[in-house]
């Protein structure tokens, strides 16, 4: 019998739950709405003891996360937003309930890691994800493991040049307003445009603005990590004819500075969609379990 | 006999060489304009040769370098503007002529490394460097280890918010106008208020809006790499009554979204000078050195 591992895709309106033994050996898959920690996590463990055995659990998980492994309070959803979930010890909770090793990270993170090791970056040691959706996150693998430090990235909230002529629409992030996820998560393309994101036509001009911001945040994410390969996903992304205006937008922002022939000659593949498509962050979960 | 090693800490205008057992114990120092390749590099050989034995020897480099060990063309500072430099073999060259270990990093990760093993950043494994002078550059320690990815960052090169109105001066940056190091750097500041910096008193509204630059581009970096601590250092740097400013912006610009206590209680040791002063690049030489 194959190792058979647990994942869970915790966000914040559903927890996905799988048992695999790889990517592409689905065992058995659950789904349960974010209700309180006790309901919810009271599922997804049920859910498990119904599976077992199961060598370990990987969490991709909303943040923010306390990953700091010498913390008492490592594993730990901190100061969410979130009602009812605010310091809930949802890697212990797991780990006591099944008595299997439980790894934990942001779900970015995760989905960076999964793209490394089945997904668009097989083989890189330096790469960035970002979903872009109703909110913008992004996570690293540097050197090949996945960046934590402080705290972990919060990536949808670097700064960006915003051009209030060009667009005056104030930013719709409630701590930065003008942030990249200010100006570019999909809540703020319906306010600003006055229409669902997905009802506009390619054409339309909010689509360009939409590429341009984001080339903006390539240019930083590009002189900062200077990654191998980044991958766009979310919801916006699935937005496919983004990615072109996106890649020659980043080009011509650099404009030369960075001498690179996998940036310059390559930007098709340097720029790219998940290659696990809406399953990286699932697939993220899975990644931590065979780390655990 | 203890262990002696040689440093390079190979600038644009000049080549600074030392021999040391340590941070502490330096036992000889050459200083060499940078002029051509022959003639600058025949000179730092030379002073090494007058030298041995030696264990190995550590370059901090400016750049652009190829630091990919795979690549045909490893150690080489590749397409920099210095005339005369591009394409130079400066690690085979160096390793070359003395047959020892040689390591190349850039300079501002070299600074890094050296911050993290005895200055500002002693036992953390997660922060970045910036040097904000002539031009703005950083390093990052990731993990540990030195981030390079596909080329190595040039962070002096993020994007910031620039507001045309409360700030006029487009930018001096060739490649982006006014990227962080196009609206933050030494000449920028010259030319934008029409004296040198230094003969600015310390009430000038310049030093307003560039702590207004800095702060962007911490808010940036927190965002992005959550690095433990942030090492400002560089000429315009000098002017410590930057740091608090910089500081209280920082924390008005994040506005509470990243809640560590690290943050929000310790800012003070957040963002701090060089523990190792102005010897940060030449002991990031050493650091290299015992590394190689």
């Amino acid at each position: 019998m194959t190792s058979r591992y647990g994942g869970i895709e915790a966000g914040g309106t559903k927890f996905n739950c799988i048992i695999a033994s790889g990517p592409e050996d689905l065992l058995a898959e659950a789904r349960f709405p974010t209700t309180t920690p006790e309901e919810t996590i009271g599922q997804v463990v049920a859910f498990f003891k119904d599976h077992l055995p199961l060598v370990a659990i990987g969490i991709a998980c909303f943040g923010p996360l306390d990953l700091n492994p010498n913390s008492q309070t490592f594993g730990n959803i901190t100061s969410t937003p979130k009602a009812g979930w605010e310091d809930t010890p949802i890697k212990n909770w797991i780990q006591r309930e099944l008595d299997l090793p439980v790894a934990i990270d942001t779900d970015v993170n995760a989905a960076a890691m999964a793209e490394g090791k089945w997904g668009a970056c097989q083989g890189l040691e330096n790469h960035v994800y970002f979903t872009i959706g109703t909110g913008v996150g992004g996570g690293a693998v540097v050197n090949g493991k996945p960046l934590h430090g402080l705290v972990h990235p919060e990536m949808g909230h670097m700064v960006l040049p915003h051009d209030l002529q060009a667009d005056p629409f104030p930013g719709g992030c409630p701590f930065h307003k003008d942030c990249f996820e200010g100006l570019a998560a999909g809540p703020t393309i319906n306010q600003r445009w006055g229409q669902p994101a997905e009802t506009l036509p390619q054409d339309h001009p909010a689509w360009d603005l939409e590429a341009t911001y984001i080339a903006k945040a390539m240019q930083t994410i590009i002189c900062t990590f200077s990654p191998q390969r980044i991958v766009l996903g979310g919801g916006v992304m699935q937005q496919l004819h983004l990615f072109p205006i996106i890649r020659q937008k980043t080009l011509a922002f650099l404009n030369q500075y960075v001498q690179s022939p996998t940036i310059l000659n390559q930007i098709d593949h340097y720029i790219v969609p998940p290659g696990l498509g809406s399953r990286a962050g699932m697939l993220g979960a899975l990644a931590l379990a065979e780390s655990a």
